[in-house]
């Protein structure tokens, strides 16, 4: 490839990349491809276990070969500011992002979730499940 | 332009559009950029009240001039399977990603959401909040 060539490549890249910063502005509305919001929050049998907590994480990491799930996040309490309206007593979440209910109405019959609840579900005391659509 | 230099943007841009894509890869982590996640969920006052639910979620939208909000999703119950585990008692939620403590540090205090909570907070009942870092 010549100079040229590799320069015009660079400055269209450099274009692209910034039309698609463009096109995520920051608090834009999410709404339309993957609208349906997964959220679990698992309190640990075992409160003070990290090696719990990290099976649990470690876990939820096999969710992510499930295709229906198009953004997968695992979580832990975040140190912020503690408040009354606060709930800090949950020890693993995940937080999931689907297409549409079918998606996510796969993703609880799937093999590979299945599983993750076989191997795991005897760490865990209490679950909660927010499912939310955006508006 | 010349037909030559169009082409050779056009294919630039397919390029780069399709390293993004391979990037944005689905299910992949997303640790990084905006690890900090606030979700907050609203019971509201009147739960079979439409228009108050409606002004909960315009008084919501209000919030996206806040620059350290980098996304922020508006949602209302899914109606996905009735399981025990999920709690579906709620009115509005909203899913809110930071960069670190200090940007969501600074939510709280900013004017805006300062005068969301005074125009709003007389709709709701209860309010959960759960603040997770990606691991």
């Amino acid at each position: 490839m010549n100079k040229t060539r590799r320069n015009f490549i660079a400055s269209s890249v450099t274009l692209a990349a910034g039309t698609a910063a463009a096109m995520a502005t920051p608090a834009e509305p999410q709404k339309g491809k993957y609208p349906l919001v997964h959220h679990v929050f698992f309190w640990l049998k075992n409160p003070g276990s990290v090696a719990d907590r990290d099976r649990i994480i470690e876990g939820l990491k096999t969710l992510r070969k499930i295709e229906a799930i198009k953004e997968l996040r695992i979580g832990v309490v975040a140190s912020t500011e503690k408040r009354d309206v606060v709930d800090n007593s949950w020890g693993v979440s995940e937080l999931m992002f689907f297409e549409d209910l079918a998606g996510q109405a796969s993703y609880q019959t799937h093999p590979i979730h299945q599983q993750f609840i076989k191997d795991c579900s005897h760490l865990w005391d209490k679950v909660i499940v927010y499912d939310a659509i955006d508006v």
